[in-house]
């Protein structure tokens, strides 16, 4: 069931390597399910797709009452799943709330994202990761141009770029308030990082982000290739993107927060390893080593 | 011919002082020009309006020229008029870029320009600042909400909000690259913001600003009432607007740098006087005491 450990794409090397083309699938095998034909060839050339209306307003106000909720709960107050702002100590993400909270437990085995997390990666998933994301207003600091699979493979042992995301949009994601910006087509391309992983990276690089960031002259080179989209949508919009897509965000000035529950689906044909460039794997709440797959609770 | 010195307009105070509605016109007279009544209302309701293909693409072309060429000159290494961004050292803005580019004097002088801020102003106009912003690809910092008519009053004198800015694009301004955010409506209001201005603020507040900001609460407050619109477009595009609208940016980690010559005319019946809350006034070069009003060039 292991996936081979072979490094198929190695990164935090020493010196600049050229980018390499993917050679993994982005869609997996023929699996059926809810998308069709158009969306799976869409999400396979973008790296990305855009689902509206998957949830009643009823549901989002549950989970965004949620996500709020765990803010203010005395009991995380020093949880490390608890991640601040660096300047402003507002709360930046919280991990592991389908761990804090019964509603979000729910929604991550919804099968309205399970099925199409299974039918873009081929087989059973698990949960990988999974977080909330407030970017509040005013302060709100963005996030710099990675691919997470450059993170899940270097520092959590992902063998390959079989994992995808959701981000259910809690508030209102404006072209202004920090929302998402994508590179569409970005994901076919690796982008090796120049660097070696210092040990309990993650304490640092979960409130900004300065090992496992790309050259600029290689962002330089996929975004003059592929273009920027922007995640943009009312709450409740669900963006489904693949693990080594492109992506970043600048900071939030207004008034408005930008909110998000983030899950990330991973195929249970690519489990985690040890770490293909980091001293130790980092923890468990922040990269799972509960494979079991997931069953779907219905909606 | 000089406007009564009283200050209509009390800023910098010890303790939030509420928002006042503005009680100046925002479009001067009915002097005749090149904007039509549609135009006029709707810049004086939102307080800014967008002009499109003022310039062809060989004129724009020498301009963007003329601002990239500032960068490298070695005379200007060392001048006061450099801003730089506060972590890269990148060029953030240089003042005065009339006084050491010709073609950029030419452009402040440009009928097109001129003859729409003499017809919103309804007099004669001067510059009373003239910069190029910059906004580096990857590492450009954004500028936090603010209205520049609150600063030049409390730190440069100036009496009324009777003053307009052009700022004319040199590159696309993209909703994702640190693109001016406005709210439109909000120069009708007049928000006090709290604290003394320390002597010389300038040479910190031109990197980033910390006093002249107003409370998180007037912010949010003018967004739910005005909400929030972009100047988007490509290189070329002019956006006229008051001197008391609150705008702001983010920041731009996008490689696609967001610059733009911005020119400040202001009404030779507004001219600066001592500051209404500030020890002493600004130099020149940030705010022109040379209030000779501008001839037309013929472009």
């Amino acid at each position: 069931m292991l996936t081979t450990t072979a490094d198929r794409y190695p990164t935090r090397v020493p010196v600049p390597k050229p980018s390499t083309p993917r050679t993994d699938p982005t869609v997996w095998g023929s699996q059926p399910g809810p998308l069709d034909r158009r969306t799976l060839i869409r999400h396979s050339t973008t790296g990305y797709s855009v689902h509206q209306n998957l949830f009643s307003a009823d549901e989002l106000s549950s989970y965004a009452a949620a996500a709020r909720g765990l803010i203010d709960k005395p009991l995380l107050r020093h949880d490390p799943r608890v991640i601040r702002e660096k300047s402003s100590l507002q709360v930046r993400s919280i991990f592991e709330p389908h761990k804090l909270d019964e509603s979000i437990a729910h929604l991550v085995r919804d099968p309205r994202l399970l099925d199409r997390a299974r039918q873009i990666l081929g087989s059973e998933v698990y949960v990988h990761q999974c977080r909330v994301n407030y970017m509040p207003g005013f302060t709100g600091q963005g996030f710099y141009w990675h691919s997470d699979f450059e993170t899940w493979h270097a520092e959590d042992g992902m063998p390959a770029p079989r994992a995808v995301s959701a981000s259910i949009a809690l508030t209102e994601n404006f072209p202004y308030n920090g929302s998402l910006m994508v590179m569409p087509g970005s994901h076919r391309t690796f982008v090796p990082c120049v660097g070696s992983t210092p040990a309990d990276n993650f304490r640092q690089s979960l409130r900004e982000q300065t090992i496992g960031v790309p050259y600029p002259g290689s962002i330089a080179a996929l975004a003059s290739e592929c273009g920027i989209d922007q995640f943009i949508g009312p709450a409740g919009s669900v963006l489904f993107f693949d693990s080594n897509l492109m992506h970043g965000s600048g900071n939030n000035i207004t008034p408005f927060p930008r909110s998000n529950i983030f899950i990330v689906f991973n195929s249970i044909e690519n489990l985690l390893v040890e770490p293909f460039a980091a001293p130790r794997p980092r923890p468990n709440f922040i990269a799972n080593r509960d494979f079991r797959p997931l069953t779907s609770i219905d909606s």
